[in-house]
């Protein structure tokens, strides 16, 4: 149940007898021939199709996140860390004033893991709130899901070419690209990213067959679906 | 055109020929029986709507903005103003980084303000950058349209009902609520706003037929595409 | 009363009565031929004047505000916005603390209005203390006697030019300026505003006759005043 | 020269020539039975009476500034450390934008002390400029006066007793108060502050002879006014 | 080669010829009956002990670090997220300024992560500076090692008892600890997270023979070293 | 007691029957032949030993501080002065939610100034607590020693000269520096501050006799415990 198809009595007429939340963190960059905005449509999608069947509302999915690396692909845009978690502290300030005592941080970048650090510092000031951070994509069992399909996958490789992030008139290229040396590539500033990553993928085909992805989407609504429904403590 | 449509190379090749780019500022807030993101929403089709024709990349809304006097009224959220401020500047340090150097804020909620004034100070200091911040509702050309079809207009009234704000099922009342008394508003904690505003709507009718709201909506995609097509300095 | 000619039992024996106070709110900023402290000077002296008869303390003006676009003209300061904010929480926080409950902030700056988005942000925090922002020279009354005198009339026109704030010797202008075009100028940087401006004038006579100053600072004085009294929610 | 008698062409004209400015830091907080202003009603005129003659300009006072201790006496304001050092350094920014490269701090309150670290902070940013910091009540000449009239001197004592910072019709206590001790206060928090000094005074007498404060006044003008003209390096 | 160690003509003739240093990030938090530095003296050991065939300097531990979940145990020091990023950007500006080019982040503590998203931040600011962020007790090989031995191992258990991090007169528990359940305890706040844990142990065995601790340290001050001999980008 | 040597169980244990806690504050900065953490390894030491036959434990030194004026001596790092005092607020806040509630804290460099000003700030938010703030060496016993062996005694002169502060091979020269002028040095940036100090002694012998040595440090380590002892308020 996504807050933007809700009113506010809604919302206060679920928390009668609820108190769980959904916040999915997304980011706004490079995913080679992918949206730009891939992280932010899996992001919240996965919270959407998980909270479906249990009425939990999804907060508007924060569309720009900590990917300062990939600065040197035009339509990247990343925040500071500073910045970063005052605007969860802020967020979670906000639920918990309202009565929300549960709150899934559905996330869709590895960048963003700032948030977890938050999550838990702002738990010792507000110690009746519990909240989860959830990688939703490298979850125990969505990432065996995709191991067992193909382990060579990575960032705006196939693992991210879902029918809801690939873009119209987008040729990919065919063969599977050799994974990057991650190592390298984190001690490097963006321009050197850029001109290593070429097109910015990081490894693996950039297509696989549709059946193999909803495979691993279904796995992965269900995982993110058993952490709201708990426990939570 | 949405950045969520297009990818990184695409953004690079727009800006071969071109330097600008649209950011919608958007609000999580109560708007009555309307969608908890009605400033969202609008601040985001005008944006496209507006750009459509001329090719400029939108950048996702910022679904958080700026509603402290909300707050008692569940699904609202509120940034605190440093945390904001942070957010614009380091939006716009990226968007230079990367080669845009005429930036339109479209702002759909006013208590966003400071964006306005951090976007002044980043001009101070990025002086080959030009941001305008932009309030569509209340722009000379749109507001004058409203006022035309009925002064009594407020937030959560009629004039933010439009066919993408109104949620199914929800029926709105029929008469026209009286406009509140705004300078006592802006002395009221969030507990005394929503004792004070009821359902949330700050005067008039709830709803006026579908052509009227349409009419206004062409003046501001208007009002809008006249600001990103210039002059810019 | 000024708080500078109160000493600390002064006060104190006020707040056994009453728990106002007013906090004027400045800039050191350019006025063409007139004193950089105009903003601070007017400010001042209005929160002055309607607080004398009522017996309520003023606070020193915060002379130093937001003016990021007047910083090509020498002698013009400008804060940060964050810095702003948190001054202004600061100096809440200490008034609150003291015992103040109801206290209006008398701007005298329009670039100055994150404070108003502060305020509201620390009733949100407070919501036992009432805050007021008023932006003394366009509340309704007040601006309306300019526009009755002379609806050309702006920035370091003769509008701001009082016995208080003209300096000995300096020679206003006799013509009327064309008004400069306010949307260009926001997308200026400060070289660029400075440029255009010319002497700093936005628009109008450099000076009107005392009875006609006089006449719009009774008015102000009254409006002010009448914000003082109340009611406070 | 204040910077409030003057416009900005002035000013403009004065950096022709020189590059000199001059800053007074006050405080808003008890003194005991004078001025909540006494701090910065004697760092401004200190800057004005040993500028005057070399033309310098001085800035208009910082009124308030870091005096937590004091918190319980009414009337007193104090900023957090960070709001401060943020404003110190956006007003320094400031003045070298507009080509200010020696820059005076004149303090008048002993709390204000991390305004010296932030000027050292700052010119090891930008050394090209020079920022002193002079505590003028305490500087060797001046607090060799002071000591050679009365030994016992203190915060809010006679010492502090000028004609320009006394309240007209109250009446000083006309014995001499032994001095607090200055390392309990330290570890107290305002209410203890408060119980603990009484009315303010940390010891000595409450007045003495006009004709020793103005000797006092006459040594601080002067050694105020060597530090501005120089050496700055 | 610790800076302890060292003077500044000494560190200015190490960066005639190379421009590496390592700065290790412990925290003071529980370890069960170990010392509460364990975190600080193991990353500060290893990364001692890794440079000093190289000759490559160590600057001094940052002994505090981000834990918020054990503050129910006393003698836990946690900083916050905004802090600890401030902290790392202010050292690492200081270490470019000085000439340093290539830096190892020596991390002992989990929770530490936040300083890994900063140097990423930081190096998008500083491109030709490469900063390694390296967590040395799960690099790959000295935890394959860790593994190998006993893989029940875990915060405060016997994988932290080296001789340099146990204390005199402490008997540890000679059973094997079950593993906590690591998702439980991140929802926790400090409080349950106390409850939860009982003596600290996260699960294992409390000590383990010195033999196998000193091949672990053994690998691990050997992949440490590697990291510093490159490559570095 | 080092709280490196404890585990959490002691200091819970030690908390049952008192609430006393040191911290000391250094520096890591140029002292001309001496080592770069003389300011830490004085303060933590003269920490220990006053602390030892009382049984208070001492928190690990921060060895970082408020040094902008050496950053063109290699080794030195600096802090800003905004990271210095969250810093401090973060590790008080954390000591006091523990149990503390007389901290001492012990500082080994001057230019950690702002801390004392965070712990007047922290104690009027926290007036349950008391923070003492004490410079060892320039504390009136310490001092007067100081100066009766030898009045010309500085920054890195023989005053900082101790066995724990002095490195193996490194012969200091034998004549007495004449004083820096502190003055002029104050207005200096970084790079003209090392041009002007030279090897780093700000004035004096570099060594003297051990007997002296110990005999300062023998009074410093009862000066200090007095201020254990207290009395707190």
């Amino acid at each position: 149940m996504k807050i933007s198809d809700m009113n506010w009595r809604q919302v206060e007429d679920y928390l009668q007898t609820d108190n769980r939340a959904i916040l999915p963190l997304g980011s706004t960059e490079q995913h080679g021939g992918l949206s730009l905005s891939v992280d932010s449509i899996l992001s919240e999608k996965i919270a959407l199709d998980a909270a479906e069947p249990l009425g939990i509302p999804v907060f508007p999915v924060l569309s720009y996140g900590l990917t300062p690396y990939f600065l040197a692909f035009p339509g990247s845009v990343s925040l500071r860390v500073e910045t970063y978690v005052r605007m969860m502290r802020d967020i979670l300030d906000c639920l918990k004033r309202q009565g929300f005592r549960r709150i899934l941080l559905v996330n869709g970048h590895g960048g963003n893991q700032p948030a977890a650090s938050l999550a838990i510092e702002w738990m010792a000031d507000n110690p009746d709130v519990a909240v989860k951070f959830h990688n939703w994509w490298n979850a125990p069992r969505t990432f065996a899901r995709v191991q067992e399909i193909d382990p060579v996958a990575s960032h705006a490789s196939w693992m991210e070419n879902f029918p809801w992030t690939r873009l119209p008139g987008v040729i990919q290229p065919a063969q599977q690209k050799p994974m990057v040396d991650a190592a390298r590539l984190r001690v490097m500033g963006p321009e050197a990213v850029r001109a290593y990553l070429g097109d910015g993928n990081y490894g693996g085909y950039y297509e696989r067959p549709d059946a193999e992805m909803l495979s691993i989407w279904s796995v992965a609504v269900e995982e993110t679906r058993a952490l709201i429904e708990g426990p939570w403590a």
